[in-house]
């Protein structure tokens, strides 16, 4: 789950001719957990069937990268190219590509749209069938398809990430993990779209289903929650309660669209008990986006008697393998309904290109979103201002 | 939550004519937690302002019923008559009362329907605003609406239960708490439409919104799990999975419509495996009816990746008020959606009497769901019954 509002944008290079070799390049490698990335230089192996390199252009920050790389998590795979919210131009192609060309705009995807499996031929989800392994201890998506690496450092095998790897100047990706995005659009801020927008925007408008005229809170004022409110304002909510305990966040929610900001701390009693007695009786919509297990309480607690629905999009920090959310049986069966979504619902391949394309006719607005611009090799401090939460 | 197929069924006397004096008749009091029935002789007051007083035909006994007297559970109200699974005759009606008229066959709806709250108005939601305070230490059905009970024996007042109070020859319900029904039904067939039937064929229909040709698995095939087979087999699955340690009642599930059955102890490997297993993948729709939380586990897990969905019917027994369900969030989050409704989805004063013609025109089979016919007095006997699973 992503917190974007943070770029690395390297500079663009001039177009690059598309070549079958060896790429030496910068990357930001994780040698191992809870030490800082070291910036190195790369080698980025041609692509082989089916996948494309991608010269990156500019990439967010998130979460999910920190958490990969948080020792409390369970053992995550190292050394290892993190980075899954990129935007970048198509360098050379694989055998096979027919559907990208070098000089295409595209947006790398976490959640991949293979188009053949079952997963992919129902309406029903978007979970990928490529995705679906995730629980396994290297997924499909920590190597390339055909099980290799793409990226060796000092002689090492390097790990892919999420079958994306932005934190590198040049990456690898199947032909299944990448969008082709309109060439006008710019990089270094449609990248969003590869993560924290679409997830934010998403929970509101394709989990959540909000409807016109609704009642919605939406826990936390990241850039996944901003997106979230952006979502149901989208959709035609009536009133969007924005909570956060960094009142700075609350400025940049109301011109996004909350009606109303709260920070928890000015109250005596829990949060879910205020916004209930607000909305003469609990909201219509809930959205958490942070990831606290007690929040995620909240959140199920302040919804409507009868009809409430809570979207959970944040990911604990205790350990994605084993956090718990316990509900008080009793109170939840009667009261609420729980969703969960991950990737918000998109199908990756064909609906990053439209929300593209609606960025590109304004009809909404990431530029918002991002708080700060830094050159790649500062990285580090980019997480460093994520995990502050500053604006 | 329910567990028919058993009733006591008092023998029915003819018409009476309506009367505004106390009744004194037959009832079984619970004076406290952890006793058997105790059946006294008790005063039945007429009814008051929108009130109806019922003869009782006959009535099932549930788990809920033992819940409301198992010292596990925090402490209910007492002395007590319980019972909320009933059907019967209207004997007199209070003033005010003009939808019934002694002589109507009824059935008492512990869901009332006053058909004028915000819930009532929705379509979203077969809550009513009558039952939304049962969190609080009297709800509005432990006594009549103005706030006293009709019923008192050996001086002592008696609570209501549910609105409904059927283990008692004569009770007395509001007007919003009672459906009239056809005239040609048979009470003692009916009266599982006030709650078993309805909960499980409505966990199918209206909850889980079974599709066709789904695969869907029931766990616990008791009168509740038996109606969700019924309610899953006319949403038109195309397979039926029914689990039960219980071997007995195997072969009603297939005639009702289960395809498979299975008995979790013929297998090594947890149930879940072995049901993803046969499904290749996991099913469609899992509705769980037994209020066992390691059951309910099971059945969240079996459920298809991206679009399974688990509806919760069964109430644990350790206690009402603090029972907690814990998701493996990370598991949950990608997989299953979690769905509970309360009642079913059934607007009750509109949906019961249709239930009932449903039944009359054969649509469904409530008569296999009655496994043992008792006299009233024989009410603890119907309880041993029940809790041994005896059919």
């Amino acid at each position: 789950m992503p917190a974007p509002g943070l770029l690395t944008s390297p500079v663009l290079s001039p177009y690059v001719i598309a070549t079958s070799k060896v790429i030496k390049c910068k990357a930001a490698i994780a040698w191992e957990a809870g030490k800082p990335f070291s910036i190195e230089e790369v080698e980025v192996a041609p692509p082989k069937n089916h996948e494309i390199r991608v010269k990156i252009a500019a990439t967010g920050v998130c979460h999910t990268d920190a958490h990969a790389v948080n020792p409390c998590f369970k053992a995550g795979l190292f050394p290892v190219i993190l980075g899954h919210e990129g935007a970048g131009i198509v360098e050379s192609t694989g055998p096979g590509v027919t559907k990208f060309k070098p000089g295409d705009k595209v947006i790398p995807l976490y959640m991949p749209q293979c188009g053949n499996c079952k997963f992919c031929l129902s309406p029903k989800t978007n979970l990928c069938e490529k995705i679906s392994k995730i629980k396994t201890p290297i997924s499909d998506q920590d190597l390339m398809p055909d099980g290799t690496s793409r990226f060796t450092c000092k002689g090492k095998q390097i790990y892919h990430f999420m079958g994306t790897s932005t934190f590198s100047e040049y990456t690898v990706v199947a032909e299944t993990s990448l969008a082709k995005i309109d060439a006008a659009s710019p990089l270094d801020k449609v990248c969003l779209i590869g993560c924290g927008f679409s997830t934010g925007y998403g929970a509101a408008i394709n989990t959540a289903k909000v409807k016109p005229g609704s009642i919605c809170v939406v826990f936390g004022l990241g850039g996944v929650g901003l997106s979230a409110v952006m979502g149901c304002k989208a959709a035609g909510a009536s009133r969007i309660l924005g909570i956060d305990i960094n009142t700075n966040k609350f400025a940049l929610a109301k011109e996004l669209g909350a009606t109303d900001c709260l920070n928890p701390r000015d109250f005596k009693k829990p949060i879910q008990e205020v916004i209930i007695e607000m909305t003469n009786g609990g909201v219509d919509f809930a959205i958490e986006c942070i990831g606290n297990i007690d929040v995620m309480k909240a959140a199920t607690e302040c919804t409507s008697v009868g009809w409430g629905s809570c979207t959970l999009v944040g990911v604990p920090a205790v350990s994605s393998a084993g956090a718990k959310l316990s509900f008080l049986l009793y109170k939840f069966s009667l009261f609420n309904l729980v969703y969960y979504g991950l990737a918000a619902g998109w199908k990756s391949v064909e609906c990053v290109p439209k929300l593209v394309t609606d960025y590109m006719a304004k009809k909404f607005n990431l530029d918002a979103l991002v708080t700060y611009t830094l050159p790649f090799d500062k990285l580090n401090e980019a997480f460093d201002l994520m995990h502050e939460g500053k604006r």
